[in-house]
């Protein structure tokens, strides 16, 4: 055994409750290790010193460098006391909270043994139900479709089908996507995403004046309830862009700090350097380098209440959950505040967090329900885009990203393949719309919900912002329908993976890459071939998707999902 | 590099906030790679691909398979972005959130790089100033000194200086404690830990019929005020032991569901199996194997509510703080509520737990302070007690303990060598007074509080309970007065300590056991030996405290502390 590769943790991503009385155990060792038999020795912790039951582990995965098993362990009195034995070449092994050992005194196993102590409900994430067969379309709201075309449009500047920039308004609205709700269900949509809505003066709105009024450009409250009312309709969900990470600097607390200064009841709101705010000088805490965006103090109670009571007012008019900008810079308490109030009143209202990197330490229960998934779109990207890898290193990484969160956690992940502030998936694939349908369907397929940026069914090309964020062409709609026809087929398998469980297995074999998730019964695998070369894939099952495959073979940049009996 | 042994974690025990804009960073490798240079390079996440800052990391440590490396950085605007950069024989590697590579593309690092993404100030967990100092004494009340004469006695059944067994009530009260003071004040006792003294029927009171009611046996309401008053007089802190993980089955609301089952407003305040609870089955969860201490049901908001109040009417009362008993049973949404409620009000009340094993989950800031050291203080029964072990093993698992939380939890930890429910860890020396000493000293020396359970100073023997819970015999104090001049040194030590950082270098040399504290000019080493043979530590400096300590040379079961200026 490889003593610096073995590893567990409880309470963390290698021991979590995943029901009232279900522990979920995962146990790391080096990938080249290949032990006879890894058990989980468990009890009570008040009986294990006498008496313990042992459960096989099952090797579920390998990043490369490591490999992990599981083992889901119930008890009745759900107090665990666990160590782990592993057999390797005649040998016996205990890896206990004191390290690894060949021998393991259980008289003394109560100063030693890994616990989890007691599941209690209220540490225990629940999966958002509706979240099982979500299928995510992101709109940035300027840019989808314009519905009302009676609103005073001189704030527009930009035609619909003119060249944008990043200061265009080219007039899209709520009365847009209400017309266009009808073509987003047929396409296999039931959840939006909508980028900010609010009284903003920016095209993209991430920069708040008034967090409870609807900004003029796009409707009113009453268009907004009109639009929820007619979503929920087509059981479609809609969740909304939140930026409390910072409001814009006309924000009435932000300007009364800068009329005031230190006299100013919101002076302690923000972060100020100095008597007063000057946005010349930007002397505050603001979003990245843009002064105009200035951040809140979520270490404030007052703020936190407020921005809380925000929140709760967006799910009060209808939405279905919060996607929380930045949400990486805001305090923990924020989100803990945040969470206790919107769960307690929307138990089913769905919590997404921008976060781009190592994102455990938010997802624990007590905060965010998923984040955005930047890590898988970064895999996505590698291997089907610009920087074109082996299936073997995507698989890997794909298994080191899943074994990083809990199974729950990961179910509720936004797997985009692109969005506004990133080039356009079909930019990273040099404009293959074959690599992005693959990469579309893994997105599909991997743990988590898919989430379609607007346009990416014509597809739309485009560079970072804003060539990304072009005016969705309504014409091209009768273009292209091999790639549409298929795009949408792709986004039809969530309905078959909704009944499977939240894990996948994903590996690698001869060049192709295989994510494949299951019931106790079936299963629906997709494998995946960016090698340049055609592989062969003996598969027998209904095949439920299929782009460049025949005879078992799948020619390069194709793509397969079968559906399975278990055997 | 070992690709294996490389660790690191943000928003962890291996990255946390130690100020409002500095990171305390912990690298991982194995113990016996040996690289020539470890580098952070850092700077602000949205400039970190343009430029960035190097410092060099300083190798704190080993635990023997693992080396640690440690940078504090420092940003004005602290959103962290950083990677490791390592040379090891003439080659460079990178550690990011991608793992080991010789390359390194930074134009790409925005996906790559580690980052603490913004210290905001609320998740910053600050360390409770008069710990620093503290020198705790615990005191379990029946059985430290009675001071009440007038008080109705008729429960106690055994005489001070009779047998006792597990249902002995000897008069130990509160009036007790106060005549005491001045004796544990001269012998630098800062900081009382009381065991429960709320209404119960047992000696020990961890059934608790009626919180808010100071048992009879001990006292009044007016007794207790009386105490913390005098003792505050004597700059002693007092906290009290919590007992919210379960009650008494005579507790009111456990009776109201016995009798009104379902209808009760208190059934969901227990976890019921049934109908209505039947002390005789148990057929509810309870702590241990106790059916008559029913297990709260911390889930439930109204029961957070009701013990965060108990814990706010304790503080108000003039307790200092906390300690909850078993803490890791308690929900931590439970611990979550409570930190928020008491640290609103009495930002400087320590929150201590009751937890034996992994802890990190409970000490990152929204739960406790500290713990009950528990894992010291088997490596300190170990290392000085029934199972002698190596120097360097001692100082191997003292490394690893430390790393495995920030450095202010391990400062908040409470180092005990035994309590109410261990032996007497004279009992575990086999009688032997010097191990004793020398394993005080190391618990003093050692990042933390120590905690000395009642009747050490003489010292009391004894096996578990009951017999560790022995009446203070006073008229002991005429005996044995070297002991006990040595271990008031041993406590006067922690002043000097004081003044020092909250981390500690530990290492073993020779079969010698080292443990030194510094400040930027001055260190306090202290050197033990329980080898068995003499052993030289050549040594210049002030001696604060030797034990079998000549001429540079330790004796066996010797230990000696020094203060030395930094070179």
């Amino acid at each position: 055994m490889n003593v610096y590769a073995i590893f567990h943790k409880p309470e963390s991503n290698y021991a979590y409750a995943s029901s009232n009385d279900t522990l979920t155990v995962i146990l790391r060792v080096a990938a080249n290790d290949n032990p006879n038999k890894v058990e989980i020795l468990y009890n009570n912790k008040y009986d294990f010193t006498k008496k313990r039951y042992a459960s096989d582990m099952r090797r579920i995965s390998s990043d490369g460098v490591f490999a992990y098993y599981r083992a889901d362990i119930t008890l009745a009195d759900a107090r665990f006391a666990y160590i782990f034995r592993i057999t390797e070449k005649e040998k016996t092994y205990y890896f206990s909270e004191e390290g690894l050992s060949e021998e393991y005194d259980f008289d003394l196993a109560y100063y030693t043994f890994f616990q989890f102590p007691f599941i209690n409900g209220a540490d225990v994430m629940p999966l958002v139900a509706w979240t099982k067969e979500a299928v995510f379309y992101q709109i940035f709201v300027d840019r989808f479709a314009r519905g009302d075309f009676e609103k005073d449009d001189r704030y527009i500047n930009t035609a619909w089908d003119g060249n944008i920039d990043r200061y265009s308004f080219t007039g899209g609205d709520l009365d847009g996507i209400s017309v266009k709700l009808s073509y987003l269900r047929d396409m296999g949509i039931t959840a939006l995403y909508l980028t900010p809505i609010f009284s903003s003066d920016s095209n993209h709105k991430y920069n708040v004046k008034n967090y409870l009024q609807v900004d003029a450009q796009f409707g009113d409250v009453e268009k907004l309830k009109r639009l929820l009312a007619a979503a929920h309709k087509e059981n479609i969900r809609v969740i909304v862009d939140c930026v409390f990470n910072h409001c814009d600097r006309q924000h009435e607390f932000f300007k009364d700090a800068e009329a005031k200064g230190r006299n100013s009841k919101y002076y302690d709101w923000f972060f100020i350097d100095g008597d007063s705010p000057d946005v010349k000088r930007g002397n505050y805490s603001h979003f990245a380098d843009c002064k105009y965006m200035p951040k809140w103090n979520t270490n404030s109670d007052e703020v936190r209440n407020y921005l809380t009571g925000i929140a709760l007012e967006y799910l009060r008019l209808g939405f279905d959950g919060l996607r929380l900008d930045v949400a990486d810079e805001v305090s923990h308490e924020m989100w803990r505040q945040l969470r206790r109030a919107v769960k307690k009143e929307f138990p089913e209202a769905l919590i997404i967090g921008e976060i781009w990197h190592e994102n455990e330490h938010w997802l624990r229960g007590d905060q965010l329900d998923g984040v955005m998934n930047y890590k898988l779109q970064k895999i996505l990207a590698d291997y089907f885009g610009s920087r074109p890898e082996q299936a073997e290193n995507a698989a890997n990484r794909m298994n080191r990203l899943l074994l990083a969160n809990t199974e729950r956690a990961n179910a509720m992940a936004l797997n985009f393949l692109d969005n506004h502030d990133t080039p356009r998936f079909l930019r990273l694939t040099g404009g293959n719309q074959d690599k992005l349908l693959c990469a579309l369907c893994a997105a599909v397929m991997f743990p988590g919900m898919p989430c379609v940026f607007y346009g990416t069914e014509l597809p739309i090309d485009g560079a970072g912002d804003p060539d990304c964020r072009k005016p969705f062409d309504w014409t091209f709609r009768t273009q292209n329908e091999d790639y549409r026809e298929n795009f949408k087929k792709i986004l039809g398998l969530k309905k078959q993976i909704a009944l499977c469980g939240v894990g996948a297995e994903i590996s690698a074999e001869n060049g192709v890459l295989r994510i494949a998730r299951s019931t106790e019964t079936e299963s629906v695998t997709a494998y995946f071939n960016t090698s340049g070369s055609v592989k062969s894939v003996p598969l027998c099952g209904e095949v439920l998707f299929a782009l460049h495959y025949q005879n078992n073979r799948i020619l390069n940049d194709g793509a397969v999902v079968v559906k399975n009996k278990k055997q």
